[in-house]
C-alpha cells in the first residue's frame, strides 16, 4: 500500500500555523482527554486534535475501521492490533478527509465541532501501555563518554560495544507522559570510597536525550524478527527522556546492570510519530567498523534525520538551550536494535517500548545529558540568571523537542517536557 | 483479619493423598482450562481444581466476591486487584466450604460436578499479567560462586553486594508456565578472546533454581513500601527457572547486566501459594553483617523455610536429582527486596515478578546452577545412562520442585518443568 498521506503538495483546510510540527503530512497518534470527553485516541493536526472516535462514528472512515471502540481506548494498543496495513490505511485516509480539495467534513459544522478538539483545551495521555520497556546505548560518542568517566578513559569503549547493538531491561511502570513532574529519587550512594554508603537524594539528577520506537505485535517465542523485516514490526517514534540518577548508578550498577538510577522515571513525548510518516527522512548512519555479524546486516539506509535538542528552564530563567543533536548519530540502527533483540527469540508484543540511549554527537554542544555536558560536574553551566547547573536541580524542568525538516514539510515530535521536584 | 484457612487440623472432604502439595491448608490459586471450560481462576485441592467462577456463581461466596466474572478471566489479576483483605476472606472461605464438617457443597451432586475439575484433565496456564520482571541476586553463595568464575576468585563478591539487594529489570513477555518447551537462544559468544565473537545456537544453556514472588497494587510513582510495610504488598509465590546461555551472558553483560543471555526464556510453576499460607514457615534468614541501612532493616522473622529441589530428565533417563536448596538461604528477604525496589519511588502494580535470583547454598550438592554445580563445565555431572552433563542438552526437561513441611502440613508449589528443544 501506498503512503500517500506523505504527499508533500498537500494542504488542509484546517489552518496549520507556519513551523508547525503538526502539518497534513505528519498524522501523529496519540490519546488525549478534555473536561468532556474520556480519555480517548486522536491525531494531532496543526493547533486541533482529531477525535478519532468521533470520526469512525460518524462514518468517515469507511471500511477501514470495522468498530469505532477500537479509539474509544486510554491507549493506542487496541488500534496498533489492527496491524500496520489498517494503520496506513487510517493515515492515508485522514490526510484524504482533512485534504484542502475535500469539502465532505469541512462543510459539516456538527461533524467538525464533534471532531476538531483545540489542543489548548485537551490533556495528553501516556499513549501506549508498555508492555517491555527495553534501553538501548546505541551512541558511539555516548559510550565513549561514559565509558572515559565512569571507567577507563584510554579504553572507554567495551570489546563488545562494535559487536553488539548493547541494550538492557527498563521498568516499564514509572514511565510517564510529558508533563508529569517527577521526584528527585532517593537512593543508596557512596560518596567517599573509603566510607560505608550513604542514604539520601540523590545529588547528581540528570537526562538524557533519547527517542524511543513502538513495536506492533511480533513472532512467537522462539522465532526472531530479521534485520530486514524489522521495521514491519515498528509503529512509530517518540521523545523519551532517560531520568537518570548518576551517584546511584555508579554505586549500583555493576555487575547486573543499572536498576533504580534509572527505574524511578522516564518521561516521553505524547505523540507517536509514524514510520510512514518518517520515510522522506531516511539517511545513511555511521559507517560500521568492523563489519557487523550476518543477522545484524543491513541493505539500504535504516537511519532517520531527526534534529533534536534539550532546554532547562528555571524559576527565574526562560528556557536555556543546552544541546543540539541528531538521531542519525546512532550507530546501530533501530532495525539492528530489534533483530538484536529477538535473535535469540525472545517475543515482542504490540506496545513494547525501546529506547535509544542517550544521543550524543562529537562536538561538546551535542551531548545528550548533564555528566557529558559539564563532563561529570567539573565544567559547570552557567543559566542566563547567574546560577550554575552541573546536574538537575529541584524546580528545574527539561524540555526536549525533535523534529524532520525537508523541502519545506516539517514533522515534529512536539515536545517531552518534565519538572524536576524535591525528593519526598 | 485472622487466617483461620491455616488451622492445622482440618481436613477436606475432598480426598488429598498422603504428601500432596495441596492440603486445604495450602489453596493456591491460579488459572486452568478443559476441553469445556475456557481459561478461568482456579484453587488446587488435592488431585482437584476447584473452578471459582463456578463456585462464586453459585453463590459459594456470599457477598465476599461482587461479581462472579473476576474469576472468568484467564489471568489472576483482577482478582488480586480487590486486595490482600478480600483474597484471605475468600481463602478462609474456602477452608470453611471444603472443611470436613461441612455438608453444603459435598451433599449437591450438581454444585460438585460444576464446580470440581479433575487437575489431570486441565491444562494450566500462565496465572498472572505479568507487568515488570525484575530478578534479584540475593544468595550469597551463589554470587559468591558466580564472581569467582566470570570476575576475580580472590574479590568473588562485588563491593556493593552486603550493602544492596542486587536486582535488575528482566523481560515479561517471554515468562512461560510450567510445561511450555523452550528453544535453545541463538546469538552472539566470544569463545576466543583473541578472535572476532560468533553467532550460533548456545552451547552452554543453563537454568537458575530460584523463587518469585507477585506483587498487588503498589502506592503512586514516587512514593516508597517501607521495609516493615512490603509483606502487605505480596500475594504470593511461585517456583521459577530463570533460564540463562552463559556464553551470551559472558560476552554481553558488561557494562549494562544480562540481556539475550536471559531473555529467551523464564519458566514458572502455575500455583501462586499465598504468603498467608506460607505464614507457619516464617523463619530468620541469615545474619547480616555488616548492618543494612535503615530502610533496609526490618523486626522479626522475614524469611520463608521452603525445601527446594532441582532435577533433569533425559529421553533416557528416568527423573535424576542433580541439587537441593533453601529459600532460607538467601541474605536478602523479600521484604528488603520490595523496599529496595521502591525506594527510589518507582512504582510497582498489580501482577509484577520479584524472582530471587538463584538460590545456592553453602554445599556443592546446594548449588542451583549447573554453572556452579559443574563448576563452569570443570567438573561434569554423571548421568545414570552414562552420558555427562556440563550444561543443558537438547532433549533434556528440567524439573523443580518446593516445599514447606511442619507438624505434618505440606505447603508445596508443585513443579516446574520444561524440556529444551533444538535452536529454530
Amino acid at each position: 500500500m501506498e503512503i500517500t498521506a506523505n504527499n508533500p503538495n498537500r494542504t488542509s483546510w484546517v489552518d496549520v500555523p507556519e513551523n508547525s510540527d503538526f502539518p497534513i503530512q505528519n498524522l501523529p497518534f496519540g490519546v488525549f482527554s478534555t473536561t468532556e470527553k474520556d480519555a480517548r485516541v486522536g491525531v494531532a493536526l496543526g493547533e486541533h486534535i482529531i477525535d478519532m472516535y468521533e470520526l469512525a462514528s460518524r462514518g468517515y472512515l469507511g471500511d477501514i475501521i470495522k468498530d469505532a471502540e477500537v479509539f474509544n481506548q486510554d491507549k493506542l494498543n487496541p488500534f496498533m492490533k489492527l496491524g500496520r496495513d489498517t494503520v496506513r490505511a487510517v493515515r492515508n485516509e485522514l490526510a484524504n478527509i482533512f485534504d484542502s480539495n475535500n469539502a465532505k467534513l469541512e462543510s459539516s459544522d456538527d461533524d467538525k465541532a464533534a471532531i476538531l478538539v483545540k489542543q489548548s483545551s485537551a490533556s495528553m495521555h501516556m499513549p501506549v501501555q508498555v508492555g517491555d520497556y527495553t534501553d538501548f546505548y546505541s551512541s558511539k560518542e555516548h559510550a565513549t563518554n561514559v565509558g572515559k568517566m565512569f571507567r577507563d578513559p584510554d579504553n572507554a569503549l567495551l570489546p563488545n560495544w562494535l559487536h553488539i547493538p548493547v541494550g538492557y531491561h527498563g521498568r516499564a511502570s514509572s514511565i510517564i507522559v510529558s508533563g508529569t513532574p517527577i521526584h528527585r529519587p532517593k537512593g543508596q550512594t557512596k560518596p567517599d570510597p573509603d566510607q560505608p554508603p550513604v542514604f539520601g537524594p540523590s545529588k547528581r539528577v540528570d537526562f538524557e536525550l533519547e527517542m524511543a520506537f513502538v513495536t506492533y505485535d511480533g513472532k512467537a517465542l522462539g522465532d526472531s524478527i530479521s534485520s530486514d523485516e524489522a521495521e514491519d514490526y515498528i509503529f512509530g517514534m517518540c521523545l523519551f527522556n532517560d531520568w537518570s540518577a548518576r551517584d546511584m548508578q555508579k554505586w549500583e550498577y555493576v555487575p547486573l546492570g543499572p536498576f533504580l538510577a534509572k527505574s524511578f522515571a522516564s518521561s516521553v513525548s505524547p505523540w507517536i510519530v509514524t514510520m510512514d510518516a518518517l520515510e522522506p527522512y531516511r539517511c545513511a548512519g555511521p559507517q560500521q567498523d568492523p563489519e557487523p555479524l550476518p543477522y545484524l546486516k543491513t541493505k539500504g539506509d535504516h537511519s532517520f534525520d531527526i534534529n533534536l535538542e534539550v532546554g532547562i528552564k528555571t524559576d527565574n530563567t526562560d528556557e536555556t538551550k543546552l544541546a543540539h543533536s541528531n538521531f542519525k548519530y546512532m550507530y546501530w540502527s533501530m532495525a539492528q536494535q530489534l533483530a538484536h533483540h529477538t535473535v535469540n527469540g525472545c517475543n515482542i508484543r504490540v506496545g513494547d517500548m525501546m529506547a535509544s540511549g542517550t544521543i550524543s554527537g562529537k562536538e561538546s554542544d551535542e551531548f545528550g545529558s548533564m555528566l557529558e555536558l559539564t563532563w561529570s560536574g567539573k565544567n559547570p553551566i552557567k543559566l542566563p540568571d547567574g546560577s550554575e547547573r552541573k546536574f538537575i536541580e529541584d524546580g528545574d524542568t527539561v524540555i526536549m523537542r525533535g523534529y524532520s525538516e525537508k523541502d519545506g514539510i516539517r514533522i515534529g515530535f512536539g515536545e517531552v517536557r518534565s519538572k524536576v521536584l524535591p525528593a519526598k
